[in-house]
């Protein structure tokens, strides 16, 4: 080992080569204030570097975990004592932005608010947004094909990634950096790096889609007494919206209460506590007085129909923000240690049956249970915060492991007959490994297994991450 | 290869089994009356027959090619006596529409226009559509990931397709049959089958994604002065119209001309034929009062910053009709033997450049020479429809492919260096193999390799497609 981190610091200079109490200090993730453990973290700052440091690791079987803004909440950024850690957070350049093409070219460091901002600044607008903006990098987002708040408009990472350069196992640097919409010469390599977590290779650059920028944007927050009018109202803006709706956030009752009621004094709920379904809708154009016009006619259309029962549209951008603010308010809904969180997906038309009957069969279970549930409906994805507030397990982390799967199995165990995920967006990393084949059949795996066989033979790539 | 027969036979029944005349009398693509050569066709009708067939191919390691609609024009459906073509013809059951998820479940055999006609009787849109609607199947347009009309709002086929059903070259079923929007549990394995042409598996089935319908649309035609205008005006349009703009197609002054006096004696062009450049842009929405006055105003602003030299709305659907003509009446450029077809894309802002260096260069070398440009520009896709007129070649099928390669040199040669593509959405088939390197490194057609490797060890599928 220590050749090899002789080797590192050559390769990208001591001061780039972190370990002992430098190491330790660091934070874990964005939750966990660490310590971070591993043999050596090493952070180059040019793809050529990253090349080195992992033709060093392929030769010697030398397992690396790679890490962006430790945002994932999988696991896929955990190492042990060891491993090494690959941090791309030196390479955060932007390095072009092309105003008649609509892309920008980015290392992958990049943090996905800092690439906004240049967006916006150049007139544009980059697409994907998600709660750990500040946070998160452009190669994470790759590397877990992240989703969030605009996908329903935009699509998920995947759709906004024309390009990238990685980096193999074994250090080739693969430049696949297309700028194009349309580009059908040969495999799309990029779509095999996109999503699988660090486990096929490290991307360094991509070329990403910008689009146009908005200036009208248009929140509303809708009551429903029944779920067919939360799908009904979502077919009616998405037709009378054509193209501009960006956001249908779906919000139960159990949820909008917890989230209301932990506000500061000056607030009240914007619609009575008392339906048993909310949605946050958002929609996003260029034109302030048609936009307005346009949303306030779709919302009429919908309630006249029946399908809306109590509306609030923003006047504000303050009160926009109090919107949104009642779906962003997570923090409210993790006050019982521990709250595990859940982020899966199944089809619209199953997501009724399925809260209607995991919330009962975890309460039988617990009967102290807190569980909240809200999420992108029109995505297909739920988030569930669920605290069973189990008295025999408090402290205890044996018992909270098992009781974690305990919860898990009612959560996923349901998914598999509707055809549903156990992970929409945050990926599988290490802690719902064990899961995936609820949701992902042998030979799906096997095909997984044999892709990654055939790009990392030696295994030095986040091993252990979606399947062992 | 008798028993092989008999195993088909068995398979699918006799009737499916096509030999002899049956078979030589079929067409060998759309525009190729024939005949059609190879040891048999076989056309099963169920994902456990397509199975059956490759399983038995693989064991004896005997070549399948893979046919859909034939529309591809790259020679990937193109067999020799030696091989079977595997023709998914009658798996054409559209299985399930679900209007509140908004898919479509198919059989890859279903035909483009079907699936279209079916969405819009659910009130719905399916948001592929190209001038071969009418032949092409969904499995093609998955496995050469076809692009067409309405990329720049919708995105390619890969963006329509939320799962596939494949079977791989041993017969293995691979059923991901995903229908959210959000799964990222473990690699999104589809995206390696869409675009690969038929060489890693046999596309059987698709959840295929579904839009809000549109019942307002909005066509115009604009004439340019300078290629900077039509930029200018693509970015204005995108803004104004923000996610409603569906259609943005570039046709240079030599097609406008041609297409248009081409037309019936009833016909004048809708714009003098003296401009450099023209446009056909196209809205789409679900408000024709709101849409109609968006259109104009955003028309109206690019008029005004001086980006359009003249213009002309469709107040009717025949109007819009006959500005469609112009793009579409592809014939009108294809009267001379031989005409050489071509698909590129290129960055946008290397577009007017590229087009100002390639038709001069070819026009030198061959005096004569007819040079056709139009294309999705705002996709960087470009078509070129090129007739040198070279006496010498004549009838002669040698130096007429000795032409053919000289003039690829001069088209494809100057995109290596601006990071164009050879193909934007036709793919790379037979006949754009000997020109992949000139936009995919090494390293990039290694790695496609390898994957074909890790997955078709045998090499039965599509073999000699891509690459060698």
């Amino acid at each position: 080992m220590d050749v090899l981190i002789a080797e590192f610091v050559d390769i990208v200079g001591k001061k780039n080569v972190v370990q002992g109490d430098r190491l330790s200090q660091r934070p874990k993730h964005y939750l966990d204030a660490g310590p971070t453990t591993a043999k050596v973290l090493v952070s180059p700052d040019t793809t050529e570097q990253v090349s080195a440091v992992l033709k060093a690791c392929h030769a010697t079987g030398q397992v690396v975990v790679t890490h962006g803004g430790l945002t994932g909440l999988v696991g896929g950024d955990d190492a042990n004592s060891t491993q090494v850690i690959l941090s791309l957070e030196r390479m955060n350049t932007i390095e072009n932005i092309d105003t008649v093409g609509n892309t920008m070219t980015v290392q992958a460091g990049c943090v996905l608010e800092h690439v906004q901002n240049a967006a916006a600044n150049a007139g544009k607008h980059f697409a994907l947004d998600l709660g750990a903006r500040g946070s998160c990098t452009i190669g994470g987002n790759i590397a877990t094909n992240a989703g969030g708040l605009s996908v329903l408009r935009f699509g998920m990472m995947r759709e906004q990634v024309l390009g990238i350069e990685a980096v193999l196992a074994d250090g080739t640097v693969m430049s696949s950096l297309n700028q194009m919409l349309k580009n059908n010469a040969g495999y799309d390599l990029k779509q095999l790096f996109i999503g699988s977590e660090g486990t096929l290779g490290v991307v360094t650059r991509a070329v990403l889609r910008l689009r146009p920028a908005s200036t009208s944007v248009q929140t509303a927050l809708f009551a429903f007494d029944q779920f067919s009018q939360v799908t009904d109202t979502l077919a009616t803006l998405s037709n009378e919206l054509s193209g501009q709706l960006s956001a249908f956030e779906v919000i139960w009752n159990n949820y909008y209460r917890v989230s209301t009621e932990d506000k500061r004094d000056s607030f009240s709920p914007p619609l009575d506590s008392n339906y048993p379904l909310y949605v946050i809708a958002e929609a996003c154009g260029n034109n302030i007085e048609r936009d307005t016009h346009a949303f306030q006619h779709a919302v009429e259309q919908a309630a006249e129909a029946g399908s809306i029962s109590d509306a609030v549209i923003a006047q504000s951008t303050t009160q926009a923000r109090q919107i949104w603010e009642i779906r962003e308010n997570v923090g409210s809904a993790m006050r019982d240690d521990p709250t595990f969180l859940y982020d899966i997906s199944l089809p619209i038309s199953d997501m009724e049956a399925y809260v209607a009957a995991v919330e009962p069969a975890l309460i039988k279970r617990w009967p102290d249970l807190k569980f909240f549930c809200f999420g992108h409906l029109a995505d297909g994805n739920l988030h569930l915060q669920i605290a069973p507030l189990d008295q025999a397990s408090q402290g205890d982390d044996e018992l909270t492991a098992k009781l974690h799967d305990a919860v898990n199995q009612i959560v996923y165990e349901p998914l598999t007959k509707m055809g549903g995920s156990v992970s929409a967006e945050h990926g599988i990393g290490k802690i719902k490994k064990a899961y995936l084949p609820l949701c992902r059949s042998t030979t799906e795996i096997a095909i997984m297994r044999q892709l990654k066989q055939a790009l990392d033979p030696n295994g030095v790539l986040n091993p252990g991450i979606i399947f062992d």
